[in-house]
């Protein structure tokens, strides 16, 4: 169980013809997120990191605001009050692939409402904005003082690439990774959905005593798109850093909520397409 | 309105500072999709073949399906008895970003079913399975004589690229192309959301008179994940192609259903996933 990675046996295709081999490929399977032992959402992923995935998903949902909106007792971190475990069956054996989350503050209603909200998305997709009106989504004010000098920021790519194990094997997955100032990676994960690497790198976070995510920049290996701009906003990131390029409305909601992003990270050069203001030049 | 790019001022980084300069970004922005006036799914997009797309959704979320089961009337193609608009405010102006479908068998109770079924997705998420037990769908047959000779297919990724060009402007769209088992590209669709490009080039193909989807092939620019292979499916389509990687589950996928699964087509190899029966060797 949980493995990254499996074992087939395909068929290596070249001029002359095909012959056997053997091939690792990364593991893609659902997800079931109840809430309270209620189906919140299922989504596709790698294994691995399950509870941190399904903690980001809350984060990135905005369940777990509404929870400490309800709550009374002001806890320390906004990941503290969720208690996450494998759902289990009428004998009290774990089902495989389906997760539980204990909101005790959360009611079926509040439930019934993100299921209904919780729309179809396509690969760059709004999870759980009901209407066009709604994208934008409140996020916590981003930490103005944050620099990294270009020139770590340069070196991040290669070090992405050197934590990427799965990725060598298979060629067939997405990571995030949390970096520091000083340009160090702090924690990587790799999955098939890139916004779930998102929500395990942030679920991840919300489980640290230091507010990891406040002074730390974001990485990721695909494209800069809205929502994952949205999803890194609501952890409280101030700068993400991709590879490749950003959408429009990426930047347009990075520009209008102070958060530095930073695309075609490659060789000597890179496209800052907002707040440059976190990247320091010697 | 509905154009695929947008310039933007943006710094362009170096080793010594910075510079501004315009910049050609991919549009990405939220298309609504109403079934009957009834809002159903929002994705997000780039603009252009927004019909298509809602068309192809339908399809890949088993919408059109129970049309045809519960219509009367049988029409020669799945897509014909579907009208497509611009959705409408009360003074009767099109409203940006909305487009209504209109299926006289579909219920309300029917839309509300899917609403709440339509659940969260990461990139390789299921959009509109309610539960794992879900996941597989019901597909047509697959056309078992289809073939195509490998040299074709080899030269497929060179064609895609010359064909694609908001990325080639932009580097940030995914692609998605019918071809003949001649190689030739039939049509092209290029979109943020892999996802999205695949739907845009079903929903195209419901609305030819020749049953396109049944005698080509697919390529997909990006990584080969379970619900690629399951939108693929429902389109009919028996063979699909790519530059990247499969994933477990869109192999098992794949092997089950009787489509071909070629992946890594890059220069004189491929791996060929399943099913090489469609693939001549000469």
């Amino acid at each position: 169980m949980n493995e990254e990675v499996r074992h087939f046996v395909v068929q290596r295709a070249h001029g002359q013809g095909y012959e056997e081999m053997r091939d690792a490929l990364v593991v893609e399977e659902p997800l079931e997120i109840r809430l309270n032992n209620i189906p919140l959402a299922v989504v596709m992923r790698t294994p691995g990191h399950d509870f941190d995935l399904a903690r980001g998903f809350l984060l990135t949902e905005g369940v777990l605001q509404k929870q400490r909106a309800k709550s009374k007792e002001q806890t320390a971190s906004i990941g503290e009050e969720i208690e996450i475990g494998h759902a289990r069956d009428e004998l009290g054996l774990e089902i495989p692939n389906v997760v539980n989350c204990r909101l005790p503050e959360i009611s079926p209603a509040d439930i019934a409402g993100w299921q209904r909200h919780i729309f179809a998305s396509s690969s760059c997709g709004i999870c759980g904005r009901a209407s066009i009106a709604r994208v934008r989504v409140e996020a916590p004010a981003l930490h103005a003082a944050w620099q990294i000098p270009f020139p770590l920021l340069q070196g991040l790519p290669e070090k992405l690439r050197f934590h990427q194990t799965t990725f060598s094997r298979t060629g067939g997955l997405h990571a995030a990774a949390l970096f520091s100032p000083a340009g160090d990676i702090l924690v990587l994960r790799e999955d098939i959905g890139r916004h779930n690497a998102v929500d395990k790198i942030l679920g991840w976070a919300l489980q640290q005593e230091t507010p990891a995510l406040a002074e730390h920049g974001l990485m990721v290996s695909g494209r800069l798109s809205f929502e994952l701009v949205q999803k890194a906003l609501l952890g409280g990131i101030g700068l993400m850093a991709g590879i490749s390029a950003a959408s429009s409305l990426a930047v347009e909601l990075a520009e209008e909520s102070g958060m530095t992003l930073v695309g075609f990270l490659r060789g000597d050069t890179a496209v800052i397409y907002s707040q440059p203001r976190r990247i320091l030049f010697l």
